[in-house]
């Protein structure tokens, strides 16, 4: 009997829906019973994540510990976020609840450094906030590997076309828009990529870029059905400071 | 703001997989604020449904009446369940609960009827569990439309596609045999054809049909954004003798 997961999600729902299918699709399973189950609350009304750290909304901290300790009630047994911006708020989650919490910012570097002991720089796709919030800065800081991210105007063409994939627009120009932009981090010495925003595989493949491209909701996906099957050891839970 | 929807699923999953993904296509949404809160319970630990009721297994109504009151006590305002068979059990829910339950049942066999009032007999793909359980057949009764259904080796023949579309088998040969199967209905009579489990329509089309295909995982999506969104009066709730 695998374990319970407790799903944060609806940020977006087209990200969770993604994980959701990567999940059933790579659990393997040959019958029911094989598979995971999964607790989703695919919550679209968590108050946005990039307004809230800018100043012009509010905090979705409140409305993701409700959801946490939801889901622990629920009989999760440990808690994921299909959101690397919302991770800003994971003291939130952290302090409402008892249950381990899986950091897909952590596990993502932890996928990037695997294997790669060499590496010296990697180019972030990441949200204006989530790069403010410097959460894949600090993840990395320890490794000495050095993260480069969009900046200006090409932030602000990125932040645009995430708008456009949330609208539900996957289509060809938006593919070509984000192939340019993960473009201009490797032109910028990016070693690797690291699709830090679970829409961003929505629209961009490995195939698209000439460095490995590391796929944060893959990276989760995987790690959650080692989690639940009891093949890795739960991350030790720390609380920081909220954002 | 919408109703929270409480979804017991995981029977099987990619059945559950497909409903969410049709619900978050069709929500019609130009931002994350305007989709859907989904609460979703993917239990594929769920009892099968077709061992219980031929008496080879333990019943699934104690499982899905404890689902049910989990989703209650997390927010969800009213339940809806996808999975056709499952519904045999459907009092289970209703006793454990208190908000509206939307019958997958009665909702396709709504969808069947409206603007159709010369229909005569119609054709079930369901499992022998759903047939043996009389639940199309009940819901079915007061309009006069008669029921046809695969029996003996044909039913014997769906049921092992059924399996094999749980194993994550969709491909060429089982849509053939499905087709083949749904063929058979039209032969009997059928002028319209009902996909009675949530399996059907991830290998058979409109299109592979001669006749309507009422797909009643398409019926329960698009009812449960009507009744999410107050488009739509919650049926009553009606608690009948467990099967």
């Amino acid at each position: 009997m695998s374990s319970t997961v407790g799903v944060l999600g609806g940020m977006g729902p087209e990200a969770t829906l993604d994980f959701f299918a990567k999940l059933v699709r790579q659990a393997g399973a040959r019958s029911d019973h094989e598979h995971v189950r999964l607790l989703i609350d695919n919550n679209p009304g968590v108050p946005d994540r990039n307004a809230a750290l800018s100043g012009r909304g509010e905090s979705p901290g409140p409305v993701l510990a409700q959801m946490a300790r939801g889901l622990q009630a629920s009989g999760a047994d440990f808690l994921v976020m299909v959101c690397n911006t919302a991770h800003a708020f994971e003291s939130d989650i952290l302090n409402a609840t008892t249950i381990p919490f899986v950091s897909l910012i952590n596990e993502t570097r932890d996928a990037v450094l695997r294997g790669r002991p060499g590496l010296r720089r990697i180019g972030l796709l990441a949200t204006s906030t989530c790069l403010d919030a410097g959460l894949y800065q600090s993840a990395f800081a320890p490794s000495g590997v050095r993260t480069l991210a969009l900046e200006g105007d090409a932030l602000e063409r990125f932040m645009a076309l995430l708008y456009r994939i949330k609208a539900g627009d996957t289509g060809s120009d938006v593919r070509a828009q984000m192939r340019a932009l993960a473009q201009e981090l490797v032109n910028l010495g990016a070693e690797v990529l690291v699709a830090g925003c679970t829409e961003v595989p929505l629209v961009l493949d490995a195939q698209d870029v000439p460095v490995p491209l590391v796929n944060s909701t893959d990276v989760l996906v995987e790690r959650t059905l080692q989690y639940a099957r009891g093949h890795a050891p739960f991350p030790e839970r720390s609380v920081e400071p909220s954002a």
